[in-house]
């Protein structure tokens, strides 16, 4: 590798760090909270302390464990009481509040009974309690109640059903959210009358409240109604457990209460912030890609879609630098956020971001001095442990050098044994923040 | 509609003219190709045309008869004679220069018989001659000259063929240029040891010359070789015509000349000349963008693949536009070129600059005063008579009001009459130019 190469590389892992330091939950917490003679203050709204008997934190999710690390350093011992669901071994020293890892992606009876004793908290907290509920991705696994009548077994067989008939995520979440008693406002309405402020780690593109962790403390746009257009839509009734769809048939028949809506008086002590999502830390990587000497173009925190095609896209924007400048001078810094999806033909091993790298990798063309850098600002790319992985214009050389073929690994879907031989894997470890992925091209 | 989304939807029409307009043939010819008292200049290189003896006129493609009119203008009783092939009813009325139609995109006999002229006239051409190839896209299938032995049914069977098996576009070139006489640096070998200027309208992503109506003048990196190597990548030796077969195994075997190299000396007298490209299209558009007060961000002229996931990513640009002004401040606009593909599902009727203007309709969310203009260079989007379509942030309300539903139109392929139906096709009618798509956003 030439040593400009090397330069370039180093710089983006400092771009990227930069983005991941801005949306880390400890200064997230602290850039929206203050505590200052007893008062809380929690982005422009006061809370004096001592208006209340008990503070309880509440929560869910894989930023879960640094949040709850940050608060205890903010409120310490005016918190009461406090239990959070994590994932396994997504872990840190607390003194109060206590953790209950559970199970993710697949909930499990860990995450069930940690829900039940947090939504019997919950139902304790009276007027003069302050609820603070610390929500970050994941939180819909992590937190599973399903309503009574309905098991943790029906719910994931729904889920099943659901994905097998070619749901969208909207349509699995208006379901999901009417077969649990703290998803879509039930934590809200458990709360009630107690004061719920919610701080948020938003993992989901576009940052909708109500698809957050399911939204436990917000209004849910949907009905019971909607439900049943969604099963017939895709004919499934007949699919789901007979639990599940007495309990949607009574919902939209009004004889089971509706998810809380926008305007509920439970609602009006409830106050949702989002402290962090990913056009935080895109904006922190292009600052810091600026201070470094770069041009920067951010092109947009919502990119969804397939990878290969968003890889493809980046590199004409990237090739036409390259070429004319045309977007932005050289040097530039490319930087973009969201989160696309791979799908999966071959029987590789590897993540949305590896592959981004790889895709990208191949559509360099006749470009020079170019670096690629993707990861999930969780540390978590699919199922390895890698955060996501680098390439550059030398990449398809080193390969040829070594023999591999880059176009039969992405086919494969396993970009994650090609830049393992390379060494180019991008390990961070749990970074215990989530708020999708980053990438970055540098164009030098 | 908003008096302001008028205002938008003119800006967009305006904008998009003028960068058609620094395409049309005639101003590149000019731009390029000077005659000062006798001398033909062109990018920087001098002809004295009484070094000649004859001045001849070839060449094919869509552009051909604007581009021969310009050339007419420009060297007026200097041409002695002129053969280009066009499609049916692209004409223009010439003095000196012969326009033959045929087939496109399916060559035909006309399109065979006019290659066959054209490449007699070239044979023709001595030391004295000053051939001018005037190339733009589609004529690939309009200048069809397979090698002797093999007739234009036998290329005909094999493309088939090569569809039917997945090749690439460059695979496909790779042997068409090997089974063409004028194709892959065919016409200039034939016009050696005349002088050679080869001016080039560019349709293709990248603007490689090799690939432009399949690089009738200039080197072939491919072999003989290499079309084996793809016969055996897809098993189909066994598929093709005999004729063609065995050509390309003689190739192959050295006992047929290979296409000319670079270095090969029919090389030194020929110069090749890009006189437009989408890039250039690009540039003015923003101009003008700039001009009318909008703030620009050109992406990219290279931007390919599947159309509607590149509508998504356009859109997630722009909605962060409208959300934080992240990219570009407002009023923006945001401009592409390049040439996507679609995959056609449903039985509508459409092309890919109305599928992408639909599909960006449906990824709009929540932006206001926003309009979405895309169109083909040429006036020709897919198998319709618009050029392309114009989507605005009224386009879904308008859509509901007339009981139409945006999301089943675009799923089955039918933008076209969707957008008719809302009155919101764009017609330019044919252009006479063809360097691909533009499209452009504008967020106000």
């Amino acid at each position: 590798m030439t040593g400009k190469l090397d330069q370039l590389r180093r710089d983006a892992v400092a771009i990227f760090q930069a983005g991941l330091a801005a949306v880390a939950p400890g200064a997230a917490i602290r850039r929206f909270c203050q505590l200052e003679e007893g008062v809380l203050r929690v982005n422009g709204k006061s809370y004096p302390l001592d208006a209340f008997n008990r503070v309880v934190v509440l929560g869910t999710g894989k930023g879960g464990a640094s949040m709850a690390k940050a608060m205890e350093e903010l409120l310490g011992e005016h918190i009461s009481e406090g239990l959070i669901t994590v994932k396994y071994r997504h872990l840190e020293q607390l003194s109060t509040i206590e953790l209950i890892e559970a199970g993710h992606p697949l909930p499990d009876m860990n995450g069930h009974a940690g829900a039940r004793r947090i939504f019997q908290l919950a139902s304790q907290a009276d007027e003069k309690t302050l609820v603070i509920c610390l929500i970050s991705g994941g939180g819909s696994a992590l937190l599973p109640l399903p309503v009574a009548g309905v098991s943790l077994d029906d719910k994931q067989q729904t889920t099943k059903v659901l994905l097998a008939c070619g749901a969208t995520i909207h349509e699995m979440n208006t379901i999901r959210k009417h077969l649990s008693a703290i998803k879509g406002g039930g934590l809200a309405r458990a709360v009630y009358p107690a004061t719920l402020i919610t701080l948020i780690l938003s993992d989901v593109v576009g940052d909708d409240l109500d698809s957050i962790a399911s939204g436990p403390a917000v209004p849910d746009p949907t009905t019971y109604a909607d439900c049943l257009s969604i099963l017939d839509r895709y004919a499934i009734r007949q699919q789901l457990p007979s639990t599940v769809l007495r309990h949607l048939e009574d919902g939209a028949a009004g004889t089971v209460p509706e998810t809380p809506k926008r305007g509920d008086r439970i609602f009006s002590r409830t106050d949702n912030v989002i402290i962090a999502r990913n056009c935080d830390a895109l904006i922190a990587a292009k600052r810091k890609a600026a201070e470094l000497g770069y041009h920067t173009l951010a092109l947009s925190s919502m990119l969804e879609g397939d990878t290969r095609e968003s890889a493809a896209m980046h590199m004409a924007i990237a090739r036409e630098v390259a070429r004319y400048e045309l977007s932005v001078a050289k040097p530039a810094c490319i930087l973009s956020g969201g989160e696309t999806t791979v799908t999966i033909k071959g029987t590789g091993k590897g993540g949305r971001s590896q592959e981004f790298a790889l895709a990208a990798a191949l559509k360099m063309g006749e470009m020079k001095n170019s670096v690629v850098l993707c990861a999930g600002t969780d540390g978590t790319d699919g199922p390895t442990d890698a955060a996501g992985a680098i390439s550059d214009s030398s990449t398809l050389e080193q390969a040829r050098s070594l023999g591999l073929d880059p176009a039969a690994y992405l086919e494969n879907n396993d970009a994650y044994h090609f830049f393992h031989a390379l060494g180019s894997l991008y390990i961070t470890g749990p970074t215990n923040t989530n708020v999708m992925d980053l990438r970055l091209i540098l164009v030098g």
